[in-house]
């Protein structure tokens, strides 16, 4: 599936004075080669590759704020390069350009476990950080699912499973360390828990995709580990049921610390790839934090719940390797359905609506894929109203593409109807910037635009993401 | 005390046309009185008032817009005025101007309860908010201690005893409606409760004091009302032991509702203004949120941390009556210690450090107002690592006043060398602008200075405040 094709007609030639400045300052750190190049101009969408010209690997602020200044000095694109793992094309080369890879910049900074916190270098993944504080007794709870590196997931807003009781990257990034469009080295906060002291400068950059700087170093907030843990997997007959059961759970403030819904698809998807024997109807499966008895009368109180909405089955998983393997499933459950249909792509989306309308919406876009025919599964982070709809397209089908991006469509105008928002954590990338004009509207939209302008006058960072120049 | 001599300098004239305008469109709801003009003209800080030109009260956003759109035409300030509350010089009429009083824009606009989500119009106050909710179940828990407006607390990014379980107005504003410096209407979110759906603009907005844009309507998350709450007092022999608790409690991860400290001097100012008998010695002032296990099971831990520290008792207050008597006693404090010395004004500043270095950061900030023997009181939101120095000064001696000044200075210093910030909530105004510099480093205030230029190009959004122009 190809990006518009007038894009190709906004590439930017890359100057060979550029070039040689970089490859003299990162030597093997560089590469023009055409396999890394092409791994470098895709993430996890279903767009074919927009590889840059050349990538290099950094590995220190300042060799970033030094390729910035070069490439700013140039006008040439400079694009931020984590794990890859985006969904909406995020990472794509539109105009050519440089791809600065952060990998390779993974050093965790500073542990401050007394103070609940922690400075990485920008490449270091949430697995990487949880191994690493093992021994703290604290962890990180953000799992947006894939290994992500915690730049990439500042940069996109990201969440997952464990926000409905932690929050976002919104709420638990305390600090950024940011290479600006001129190449100065800012720092947007400090390691208090809070703080009034001038604009929001972290939450400016935290979602801003690598369009506004380039994040180099992320504090992040840490949480002593729960005393005890528990989890539990419940079947229903009908998504609604499922769906119902977690807006009541939410209603009455159950500090539930996951619930991830899986549609009956989904469900048969993780069965096939996961070797499991799970019902194959819709699915909830919960995770309990707190004391002992706290996680007990939580879990006793959503089991009552349960009931009530026909819940066939509430199964304990307490011993850690059940836990591990159910998630593991969750986790899977992207790379599961993909096997459904050998050689096809996914198209995945996402969208967020307050709790009240989840249910409707859910079905409502269910509903959609089913008349279309299509294979999707639908699944959810549904404590905070956001899911997932996970479409398999043929790659050289426009017609199968086309039923997808209609269903996405309609799914995004329902949750805006309903006071939602286009996307709950995936971020807009280069596939949502219509739903996002949508969503927000001129005014707000034309307020966006002046602060991208004010923040990169010369359009290097990331162009062609999020709004239009 | 005035505010520095030269900014008189920077008064900019009313012209009549802008006036009459103005007078046409808000008739009775337009004054230029001198008494009106003062009241508007100051606010909770020890400033002299610096009037603003004429006063105007909106109705509606409409209002606002139309005002905006006038004054920008014309060149001149406007200001955002709700409740007056704030500490720092925030709504001073620094170059003259229209101040805009919202708070007769005191209508809650819709109550979600099944979505945990209220909207208001930016002059209702919290304590309306929730005496209007109390049917549903739900409450709104920011609480800075000053009845002030939800416009006010959105712009100053207020937060108070409730955040360190809650949160502040950063993490519970879901959405605003703003007018811009144009005089256009946006709304920078919907009521999802989470988005990665482009640049952040409701976290632009919140704590950007009225210099971005003015704040007409507030989509906040609210609460269910905990099943069980309960408080208690506890006092210890020294500071530092009160302090060390409550860094042991929030290391331990106890979901505390509310915790507070009050040094001996905030003590005694209570006693004398509430008619109590607490021992007058450092205190500390809990609330649990929760279950009623939970409850039960929170209070016994930190009644075994306290008792660890050395803790002088720990009294239960279960009734609801004795709780709120001691809650209005903790807000009464600052009124309470002005009492103290009759014809002074406070100098009340906050400050926020990394939980660990909090104890160590009080005492030495104690241990300069006893040096300077100046009348002073250490209290704090300490859970989040918040604290507050309020010090009379006599505001016709000069001495007094920079005595006050070099605490807070050093004060400002000793925070920012601890990697914390200089202020925890009570925001920037005119009176930390230097300090805001000196936390962020230049290349961080250009970055909001970009964002002041471009969002607010003619300099009218109240001028003169956070950063300089």
């Amino acid at each position: 599936m190809n990006p518009p094709v007038q894009l190709a007609a906004l590439r930017r030639s890359l100057p060979e004075a550029l070039l040689s400045a970089l490859q003299s300052l990162f030597g093997e750190r560089l590469s023009t080669a055409q396999a890394m190049r092409e791994h470098h101009g895709r993430d996890e969408s279903s767009y074919d590759p927009m590889p840059p010209d050349a990538v290099i690997f950094a590995h220190s602020t300042d060799e970033v704020a030094t390729a910035v200044k070069l490439c700013g000095s140039h006008g040439v694109p400079i694009i931020a390069y984590g794990a890859g793992t985006s969904l909406e094309g995020h990472v794509l080369a539109l105009q050519g350009g440089i791809t600065i890879d952060l990998s390779q910049m993974n050093q965790v900074v500073a542990v401050h476990a007394e103070d609940l916190t922690a400075t990485v270098q920008a490449g270091v993944t949430r697995k990487q950080l949880n191994q690493e504080i093992r021994d703290t007794g604290l962890f990180f709870p953000i799992d947006p699912g894939a290994d992500a590196s915690l730049g990439g997931m500042a940069a996109t807003r990201a969440s997952g499973t464990n926000a409905v009781r932690y929050g976002t990257m919104r709420e638990n990034t305390l600090a950024l360390t940011v290479v600006t469009a001129d190449g100065r080295i800012i720092r947007t906060g400090t390691r208090a828990k809070k703080s009034s002291a001038g604009y929001d400068l972290t939450r400016v950059f935290v979602g801003s995709e690598g369009t506004l700087g380039i994040i180099t170093e992320v504090t992040v907030k840490l949480y002593p580990q729960p005393e005890a843990i528990s989890a539990a997997v419940c079947s229903f007959h009908t998504a609604a049921d499922a769906v119902n059961a977690v807006i009541r759970t939410i209603q009455m403030g159950v500090p539930i610390a996951r619930v991830e819904f899986l549609d009956e698809n989904g469900v048969k998807a993780i069965n096939a790839h996961d070797k499991l024997s799970l019902p194959e109807k819709p699915l909830l499966l919960f995770e309990f934090h707190g004391s002992e008895n706290g996680v007990k009368e939580q879990a006793e109180l959503v089991q009552d719940i349960a009931a009530e909405h026909n819940a066939i089955g509430f199964e304990w998983a307490t011993r850690p390797e059940d836990r591990s393997r159910l998630w593991a499933a969750r986790h899977n459950a992207y790379f599961a359905l993909l096997q459904m249909r050998p050689g096809s792509r996914a198209i995945s989306t996402d969208c967020c609506v307050p709790i009240s309308r989840l249910a409707e919406c859910i079905l409502e876009t269910k509903a959609d894929c089913e008349k279309n025919g299509i294979i999707y599964s639908i699944i959810g982070h549904i404590g905070d109203g956001n899911f997932h709809v996970q479409m398999l397209v043929d790659p050289h089908d426009a017609a199968d593409i086309a039923r997808a991006e209609g269903i996405n469509e309609r799914m995004v105008g329902r949750a805006l109807a309903m006071d939602g928002t286009c996307t709950g954590e995936h971020g807009v990338g280069l596939h949502k910037m219509d739903f996002l004009v949508q969503e927000h509207g001129e005014g707000a939209i034309d307020t966006m635009r002046a602060i991208k302008h004010a923040l990169d006058p010369g359009n290097i960072m990331n162009p062609g993401k999020i709004i239009r120049w």
